[in-house]
């Protein structure tokens, strides 16, 4: 488990402030480690035992290989540097009055950091509830109770949100490795436990309550090493809070903060769950069954209506009703009545026994294009539901495949739970979480399988980027339009001929260099709706050009006389006939970096908000991924009898935009908008971006 | 209750085919009913007592009111008539081996339905697993428990769920009044017990699963009247098979079946729940709670982190966070210690008393803005929930306020069962379903105060519309495109200047009669991707018109020699440059009859399937609804910068259309695509229908 297996498998606990006063925290740790197999010790210089244990003056005295500390917060500091220096490595600080008070406290916090720096510590907390491990018997929590033990290990930035989960887990079906409160994360947060419990052979699945994510690119990097092998499922919250947060572009509005926690955790292979309950019942499952290797679900039911809803359900989930070969509708026919459906879903009827339950099961585990089943039964006078789990657990033992229950009621359901539990199989009354935990499998093994390839590099010319940027920073603008497209030429993004110019005379020059009309724009950063005041000429010829310059400087001058006019843009006219308008652009987010975000134009970004954002640096394959990211997706491949676009080109402008981005923290926002995908190419045609100086 | 009261409220039942064989329904039966209050009769000409009941050796001598029949198939119509004769009016058909069984057992299903006619007897079944009522102690099934008692009536099409849901209620805070299990639903179906219950004193919620609606319109027509002021909740499965129908036209292919039920029940003030649970927590809010005045819901919690969970959760309802007065702030910075947040959502913090939370819960019910609560509580030393839930229900009675809560945990939330349940108040560890039952709530407050217009009716030239429909007819033809434009414009539905011309002096003289360039199509019924053979001319200036007829033709010969080539449509152009593209179309549903459907052009429908369907015919105000009912809604209204488009234009043409389809049930499905909608009103530029000459 890495360096951080002693802090939950220590041989000796100090509790730190441990008293008898009743209802005290310090009481508490000391009563809840009462079931710990190694030693504990309280320390508390006013005692000379505490609840029957001898008691030692100072932490030093302990012996220990933890400490739990539970004195008021002033006094922290110096029991941290004590154990520090009488070696102890693993501090848990459960005593609040850090960060979360501001002020002093944020000091008192800093100096913690510095502490553990200083003596190499794995702290966790402060301002938590402490470590569960179970294993070892460890409850080092003021929890009221502890943990039923399993294979989940748990992490939360509620401490609260710990309390009630353990009290609540013993009776459904929840068993944990270890638990960890968070606290105030000030040394040890999320991405610590997380790669300590990859490694971890107690810990099957990890699972979180987050509030935030510390480190971001910290946490993809170490999520994405261990969720291949070990699943990791988050709440999340926050969640809809996402598009409150004012920004200036397009992008910026969309890829709002929970896209890029979106992002960031598909990327790190994280399973996200809305709901507590869909947290627990994805735990459940990933803990009890083996994933899948397919995505066909078997359904046996005895009753049709549940059979209905439970295929209903197979819909909503990336699963697909397995269609059974030969032998299987062979051996089904064989044992199933007249009236039975050995079909998928199979229907053995209501008057089914055990034993005809049993076969029929079995019968579709064998089947080569089964992944998973789910087991539906409702009660019968002809069927017993303790008699079926043993059946169904033994059946999935011996076939190896995933499999759920539906055993439909209440205290009859009951009777089947030991066996249920025993063999780590989730069993829901309604049909739809049965098949929904086959769904959570389905979704594991596609993170499981998916390729983790390298970013994509591209030939690029970052000194004619930087020297872009740089005339920019000298000039004191922030805010940059299609001046800036030499930034696009720089980094291989084909641009349509033209330039920015300064003259009519200049303007006439460009044009004759293009082939048939120009498109001509005025230039400023201080106008941003140029079609709005006529700013805008599009299918302007030759002759027309001298004269279109004057007086798209004219209107710009007359609708805001102030605006800093930078030029006139002169471009080539870029058919659109054949293309599809896209978006194209970046941002760059606190936690996560620098995302990317794809869509369509115009309404299917802004209104429809149908768009795919993905961290920064690209792959070409998940940039690629990012076109069929989109509902809009078939209009790139050629639905309503178009022609299809060239989709390895604008899959490579998105990995071009990414390393562009990567390579410049100075450009904080950019959108290429429109980006036209032909079937022939694309062509970046509009552009904005907003770049940070000090950053370049 | 109507005249299914008495169904429910039996003063004798006899079970015919009575027995004491272990294991038999008709033991069963009778052990079922042991606790009825009024008579039982077995009916059993082979005994003279069963289970220590004087038996009868028919029917017509047992004096019974209801008749509970269990006897084979092949007897039941017998009996049937034998109860008729006597004058029992209410039989409910346990026996299968009717429609389900095919061949036989639907002819024996034709004479039950006849014989029911007949007598005027209420039928249940046949094939179910009977019915139960609570308030008299009826169980006249043969499912192995009954129900705990309540207010909530249930219908199931799955008597094996109704069994399933039997064993599981007593133990979920459910409790029925009325249960049926519909079986064949050979007589009475699902919109008979709707409206029964609907006038039902003991009846506070109706909830349903149903696999399909016998008669859609009379059950919309029921449950519209039922469902103001009793809730109605279904499960209606085969959800997902939606879009798998094949079908000729967009609106055939994007509204299928299960858009149908979708608009059906959505006009019926039915809500649908997609999953079991979902449908018995609504169950549990619905008959537990009021119903609030708004959509504000305070939040109280002495967690921060489940207090976050429960923010998200409203935000995915039709639910918002509520802003208390000052008079609340200043109650609760009274009764609130340093650090908590008085703030929605109200932290009271860890250490909170019962005190503490009571004074917190008691403030923000006051608040005016308020319309529900959820009181949220993770265990800690200092909280007894058992206490809690006392003061959670006494404020909920006092304020009036619908409130659900979670207070977390296992056995300690257990603690809190008793006092919640007797108040119906819901109690979920998860806060998001606590959340999701006031959400519940609010979707029944939007049913209850929807207004229910009378279908708004337009002046129409019917008859001009019924010769253009018989013209088709004597063609022989069933599908009809711009040739049929005539029927818009009988039934008042803007189009273009224009006609369908068969020579190019004709196709002349009508472009003479509009200004400016015209549009010119090949009009067959055996071309349908026109523009692709270059069957389509836009901006054809009046001296090309002629040559154009020609080439147009020419063009479709070459395509297609054996081409039924009706002319060619000379159009006046319409300009979309302002306008937006919809469509609007209406089929015709087996079970809901005609519906109208809506969606902008192309794109929207086919890829993003942004649609909104409702059943005609339609009032205007529904009309306009549909508008707001596809996401891309903000396009019409005038997002981008661009002029709003006429809202009430469209939504006229949608209630044209509704009335058309409604007048001629020989319109199967028809197309207005693109329907052109500008700010100066709409155009309808092009049109296919389908038409079944028998029905006109």
């Amino acid at each position: 488990m890495g360096e951080l297996s002693p802090l939950f498998a220590p041989e000796r606990v100090a509790v730190v402030g441990a008293t008898e006063r009743p209802g005290s925290v310090g009481r508490a740790l000391v009563e809840n480690l009462a079931d710990f197999d190694g030693d504990v010790v309280p320390v508390n210089p006013n005692y000379d035992e505490v609840c029957g244990l001898p008691a030692v003056d100072g932490v030093g005295e302990s012996g220990a290989d933890l400490a739990v500390v539970a004195v008021p917060a002033a006094a922290v500091l110096d029991v941290v540097r004590e154990a520090g220096e009488a070696g102890i490595r693993n501090v848990v600080v459960v005593s609040a009055g850090f960060g979360e008070a501001g002020g002093e406290g944020a000091a008192r916090e800093r100096d913690l950091v510095a502490l553990a720096e200083e003596y190499d510590l794995n702290v966790v907390g402060p301002n938590c509830l402490g470590i569960v491990s179970t294993p070892v018997g460890l409850n080092a929590t003021f929890a009221p109770r502890s943990a039923p033990a399993g294979s989940v290990s748990f992490l939360s930035q509620s401490g609260a949100f710990v309390t009630a989960v353990l009290d609540w887990a013993a009776d459904h079906g929840v068993g944990f490795k270890d638990v960890v409160s968070l606290g105030n994360k000030a040394v040890l947060d999320e991405s610590d436990f997380v790669a300590a419990w990859g490694d971890d052979e107690g810990t099957d699945v990890v699972v979180g309550y987050l509030e935030s994510v510390e480190d971001g690119r910290r946490f993809v990097d170490v999520a994405r090493e261990v969720t291949p092998e070990t699943p990791v499922v988050v709440v999340k919250s926050g969640r809809t809070e996402a598009g409150a947060q004012a920004a200036s572009s397009h992008t910026g509005a969309m890829a709002g903060r929970d896209r890029a926690y979106e992002a960031g955790l598909r990327e790190a292979g994280v399973i996200r769950a809305d709901t507590v309950q869909d947290l627990f019942d994805a735990a459940r499952v990933l803990a009890g069954q083996p994933v899948p290797e397919s995505d066909g679900v078997a359904v046996v039911t005895n009753a049709g209506g549940p059979g209905v809803m439970a295929t209903d359900a197979v819909g909503e989930e990336p699963l697909s009703l397995a269609e059974f070969g030969p032998d299987t509708l062979d051996r089904l026919r064989d044992r199933l009545p007249e009236g039975a459906n050995v079909y998928n879903p199979v229907d053995v009827i209501g008057d089914a026994d055990n034993e005809r339950m049993r076969a029929a099961v079995d019968a579709v585990l064998a089947d080569d294009a089964v992944g998973s089943a789910v087991v539906i039964a409702a009660p019968t006078a002809t069927l017993d539901f303790a008699d079926l789990a043993v059946d169904v657990a033994d059946l999935q033992a011996r076939h190896g495949l995933p499999v759920t229950t539906c055993l439909m009621g209440g205290e009859r359901a009951r009777a089947a739970d030991d066996a249920l539990d025993a063999a780590g199989i989730p069993n829901y009354f309604d049909p739809a979480r049965a098949v929904g935990s086959l769904g959570t499998l389905a979704r594991y093994r596609e993170i499981r399988e998916r390729e983790r390839p390298s970013p994509t590099t591209y030939d690029v010319d970052r000194e004619a980027a930087r020297a872009v940027l740089e005339r920019a920073r000298e000039r004191g603008r922030t805010r940059l339009g299609v001046e800036a497209m030499p930034l696009l030429d720089a980094y291989g993004i084909p641009t349509p001929a033209g330039e920015v110019v300064e003259s009519p005379v200049d303007a006439l020059e460009v044009a004759e260099g293009i082939d048939g009309d120009v498109v001509m724009k005025i230039v400023s950063p201080d106008i941003l709706h140029k079609s709005d005041i006529g700013g805008v000429k599009v299918g302007v010829p030759q002759e027309e050009v001298y004269d279109a310059f004057e007086d798209l400087v004219a209107r710009a001058r007359n609708y805001q006389p102030d605006a800093t006019i930078l030029g006139v843009q002169v471009q080539e006219r870029v058919e659109m006939e054949s293309g599809v308008e896209t978006i194209a652009g970046t941002n760059r987010d606190p936690q996560f970096g620098p995302l990317v975000l794809f869509g369509l134009g115009g309404v299917f970004v802004e209104v429809m908000e149908d768009t795919a954002v993905r961290l920064a640096p690209l792959a070409e394959s998940e940039a690629l991924s990012m076109l069929d990211g989109i509902k809009a997706s078939p209009l790139l491949s050629g639905a309503r009898g178009r022609e299809p676009v060239d989709r390895a080109a604008v899959a490579e402008t998105l990995g071009r935009l990414s390393q562009l981005v990567t390579d410049f923290p100075a450009i904080l926002e950019l959108d290429v908008n429109p980006l036209v995908a032909r079937p022939d190419g694309v062509r970046a045609v509009d552009l904005r971006l907003t770049v940070d100086p000090d950053n370049l």
